[in-house]
């Protein structure tokens, strides 16, 4: 039976917040999707859409402040308050595009880890050349990481990729500077051996171009290298478009392809940014936790919030604490 | 004046030598570099393009070897006999295409460091959006690197953008997860002030998208993450244009788009893919030593082999070695 219950929104988290984000709830729940605003209801008043709830949570917990604040300084935060919903069962997923480290730091406090989880990952997906999806994680929730966090979200990358991308035994690379084993940093081959010990569907060391190429379904590395991935990614794709553009603009008799091009670069961009994911998931937390972009879109927000629903419908939780429990605890 | 001065290149190293190598070094010399093949002369009898010179060194270090084979087994492998030349003074630049774990081991055991300088970076120049060039070091030579090494790594990549792409005065990054201070894992961290106590113009923490567009000119990190770095751009570079054609293949009116793109994305890649310069220098040693491709074919040779004189004629030792004795020494 599907789950009547609203997905909780910081109402005041973003750069476009709250005008974003109330045309993005505006819009998910256009589709469907049951929203409940968290935030200062004076504020909210006279501008909540239609057929959302509102749950109130004076404090706002700007971007200048540190990661802690929801935790110290602000446990009335609109950014904490949506996972305390979360953690009571009012809510099946919480969203947020505010102050991501904030973010981070509460969705952990809140609703504890999962089994034999350390770190908690941030995880989303990015199109392969197959026409395959990519799981890529950490994306910069630790940029510090030991071979046993790598090893930690090699199966909760794992169980995402089983729950939600319906894959049955999904491959799981480990981001290196080269296929042989014995390639990568010391971390890395420290990290071959952890996940090699797993009952998992392990590759072995994959290079960035084979993972884009579809040579795995996850691909393991620290938030730092992680980050650098995703954001090489979507920087070639905007330098890309960008000299493209020009190349064309050179021929006189190349109106037509400019033309063709801007609808297929839309498209493109529309698979490839993870505007259309609508953001991050928080792995290894006890609860469908979504990270959007801070720059994010009413469009974007809609889809962080059905993308937070799918998770939560997905089963998502209920499978990572069953594979944490069974491969990471000792029995 | 001119250096008359041939540049060695190994002619058994890289996947299709030596016919690829062999082709490189005729074209290379209808373009004008004087060439001096290094490798068995009973194989390459009857094989040498018409005005190269040869010298002989029977021996060939084979890809599954170890790195130190030319240092231990093979003192006659022409992998190790190129740098020989090149410290000799009998050629102004030295090229392979061979196993670069090798090469490296070779130039920095043959050609010896620069003064103040640990640890010898590979570098290459990555297309930005703004026209310009981004210098991108180290390429993963070092895939465990300490903050002094990201320092000296900023030095030589600054002295190489003023010596071969002629800037006045190049804005150093160091590659992290966010601008502001503090961002990055705890080797960026600590390289931050270092690379700062430095006389440079340095910029700060740069994101990978910040870099592409063009907020400096040379950027810094870890051999580890600045291999996933450059090979993401090429990934990208691929899926992209893969999904384009897809995406222009759907559209019965698109022929003429195809046709236009084609054309678009091959002058596209020649700007962005590495073939483009040939290789990788290698910084930091005392000889302009050019690592290219494995999979170089016989343009990507002579590319590389023009990208080495171009080194050469800057003067780019001499300039890296009057910065990293001014910068990285005690006087």
């Amino acid at each position: 039976m599907a789950d009547l219950r609203p997905v909780a929104l910081d109402a005041f988290g973003g750069d476009h917040a709250p005008e974003a984000i109330l045309e993005g709830a505006a819009l998910a729940l256009s589709q469907g999707v049951p929203v409940l605003l968290v935030g200062d209801t004076d504020r909210l008043r006279g501008r909540v859409p239609k057929g959302a709830e509102v749950v109130h949570a004076p404090e706002i917990v700007a971007m200048d402040e540190p990661a802690t604040s929801p935790l110290r300084k602000k446990p009335n935060s609109s950014i904490r308050r949506i996972f305390e919903l979360l953690r009571d069962g009012t809510v099946q997923a919480a969203v947020t595009c505010g102050h991501s480290g904030a973010a981070l730091a509460s969705a952990q406090h809140v609703l504890g880890m999962l089994p034999g989880v350390d770190r908690a990952p941030l995880c989303t997906v990015v199109p392969r050349r197959d026409g395959g999806q990519l799981v890529l994680l950490d994306l910069g929730a630790n940029v510090d990481c030991k071979p046993q966090h790598l090893a930690q979200f090699a199966v909760l990358g794992e169980a995402y990729a089983r729950a939600v991308l319906k894959l049955q035994q999904p491959r799981v690379g480990l981001l290196a500077n080269g296929e042989e084993r014995g390639k990568g940093n010391t971390q890395v081959r420290a990290a071959y051996g952890e996940i090699e010990a797993l009952d998992l569907a392990f590759v072995g060391n994959i290079e960035p171009l084979g993972a884009l190429r579809g040579e795995c379904d996850v691909l393991v590395c620290d938030g730092f290298v992680g980050n650098v991935m995703l954001k090489t990614v979507e920087g070639t794709i905007e330098v890309a478009g960008h000299v493209l553009r020009e190349e064309l603009r050179r021929r006189p008799d190349a109106l037509m392809g400019r033309w063709l091009l801007a609808g297929a670069f839309r498209r493109f961009r529309q698979r490839t940014t993870y505007d259309s994911v609508g953001g991050a998931i928080l792995l290894g937390v006890d609860g469908v936790a979504v990270v959007g972009h801070g720059r994010a879109d009413a469009r974007a927000v809609a889809s962080a919030l059905r993308y937070a629903r799918a998770c939560a419908d997905a089963g998502l939780v209920a499978a990572v604490r069953k594979d944490s429990t069974r491969l990471l605890t000792r029995a």
